[in-house]
């Protein structure tokens, strides 16, 4: 046998750097060794209406085929999503969740000697797939929690190669106006590739949404990705898509691999397409329930970040510790401390009863902390 | 409107060298061209016998849970290929398909100066990935259509980073023995990664079989990728899987995005891991359709390459023409002009009756051209 073979040193620039991924055990497992059974989770920003019923209905429907490759260019799926997003399908690419999308869009751009900026505590796949191109982060500061575009602005140099802006943002759950948006994309230079990020597009009341999709024709290096995994609910299956020009659509699918989008998740994602009773419920329960959660936090004097997504983040010392404590009560929450965020907790908005769940161990435990 | 941005000047090296991925149509949107109703597809080695009951029951119970992201790590999963392959859970990569570990696989050790050799018609995904990655293609020419290991041993240099060989090798089906393939791994350097690519491993007769996942022990530089596609009839799930040291492993799980495996994917993967009725019936079924198939051939004085996987490679002068006949027919089948085989067609094992009407509608083609 040999031992001498030092794999890591024959890894890409980059990949040493990346953090070996720590496997969390799947609930089961954590109610046997906790010894509970009722465990609910508030911590992936899941949607807690479960499956929408004419995506089972699809899902139920296409099983019989599933020996079969699904199709490469997800057709009946573009079609769909043209009529959503008001595109052309050549403006389109699927991938396996949006975090592929991401991944494929890193692939094509971004290689070592390039920067990547974005805000200090937006989502993590940002830095990940920065280091993963053996490129270098720019992370900045935030302010109030949310993008300094301006300090992004300024931040540019003759090496950005790309800007990740995710609006509302995660973990944060801040929101750019469109006009903020507009200002700064009419200020980045041309080369730079802008990707606004808006998986929780859905749950911006419609007033205030921006039009981001229709400004493609005036910059065409803007990318904007979605996903199916928050509003629509289909998070297990990982769905994703990102609209581009279709030059720029045309290099992304040359990276894809033709069968990245599994055959049930291209039904499923048609069939919640045309579901807008089941998003616009789950849309609504957020709304009520942000509210309801908020005023309980404004009752007790927990501070949170106002958030346009369908979770909140509230500030509580000693946060991995009232993590641990909610854990022990059955309530998994997600400790943010790898966002540099140490003294908050991200909490996903759930059922009623599972808020009512969530405030009354946050209650006892915040009580006996006093 | 800035029309001046020229997005293929931003794109990294090897991007603009792929070819833009041609969208096929799914088979509906043919047959409604076409004016036919009853095409059957021999074209992608698929499991004719489609999906496994015990994986169609798993794929039922799971969908439920279908709004919550799967298991970043396949727990379950990894536990039943444990038994499967004889490994520990540490030393496997589970995939979007065995194509995205071998996505994962060149991300993490491939990069631009590399050299990555690969038999002139093999598996085409590897020329992609190497192209992707900016590095360059050493296509080793054949030897009766299969690996030639003393060639590809001679074409190692310093910038040798991986060889890439697929036993049973598609589109050729042809098979290399233990025997060679260990002589060939005794001789390669250390710190050149060899690929065992054995999607096609459980159609090969159990006699037959190399024990080589035993050998990653010895060759640390040894990877073997399996998928679930073939004989377990899981192509539409997308779920494959790479076995290697767990130091490698550990690398290409920093690269690896989390929620990469579907949730259903995981637990229908378990499930048919389980269903050995199932995997023997399409063994079985395969190995006498082959038999019929090449038989057929004899009779018909058609040239054929022999096969161990689930598809049988035959030469036809004008192939295109052949393809294009047969289609008109309702029968699909691979032409394999974009793997340096302008003469041969792929033909997936198909059904009784399938392969019946592939070979009548051959019969009559090759007929009217004599």
């Amino acid at each position: 046998m040999d031992l001498a073979l030092d794999i890591k040193a024959l890894a890409n620039e980059g990949v040493n750097g990346l953090h070996p991924y720590q496997p969390g055990k799947p609930v089961e497992e954590l109610e046997r060794e906790l010894g509970i059974s009722n465990i609910i989770k508030l911590a992936s920003n899941e949607n807690p209406l479960g499956l929408s019923p004419k995506a089972a209905a699809a899902i139920a429907k296409a099983s019989v085929e599933l020996a079969r490759y699904p199709d490469a260019n997800g057709f009946y799926l573009k079609q769909k999503l043209t009529n959503y997003c008001g595109v052309d399908a050549d403006q389109l690419t699927l991938g396996n969740g949006s975090n592929e999308v991401l991944e494929i869009l890193f692939r094509t751009f971004v290689s070592s000697g390039d920067e990547v900026i974005f805000d200090k505590h937006a989502f993590i796949v940002y830095a990940l797939l920065t280091q993963s191109a053996g490129a270098t982060s720019v992370a900045i500061p935030s302010v109030d929690w949310g993008h300094d575009l301006d300090a992004m602005l300024a931040a540019v140099t003759a090496k950005t190669r790309m800007i990740c802006i995710a609006n509302p943002n995660n973990p944060t759950g801040t929101f750019l106006t469109p006009l903020q948006l507009q200002q700064f994309l009419a200020k980045v230079p041309e080369q730079v590739i802008v990707v606004l990020d808006e998986a929780y597009f859905e749950y911006v009341p419609v007033a205030e949404r921006a039009n981001s999709i229709g400004w493609i024709s005036d910059y065409p290096n803007l990318v904007v990705t979605r996903t199916f995994s928050k509003a629509f609910g289909l998070a297990g299956l990982r769905v994703g898509y990102l609209v581009s020009t279709p030059e720029l659509a045309d290099l992304l699918n040359r990276v894809r691999e033709p069968f990245n989008c599994n055959m049930l998740a291209l039904a499923a994602a048609e069939a919640v397409l045309d579901d807008s009773d089941y998003v616009n419920q789950s849309v609504l329960l957020n709304s009520q329930e942000m509210a309801r959660l908020t005023q309980w936090c404004d009752d007790n004097k927990i501070d949170y970040i106002p958030s346009y997504g369908n979770f909140l983040t509230v500030q509580v010392d000693d946060a991995q510790s009232v993590y641990r404590k909610l854990l022990q009560q059955g309530v998994i929450v997600r400790p943010i401390g790898g966002y540099g965020m140490p003294n908050h907790l991200r909490i996903s908005i759930g059922l009623v009863q599972e808020n009512d769940r969530l405030m009354a161990a946050l209650n006892e435990i915040l009580a006996t902390k006093k």
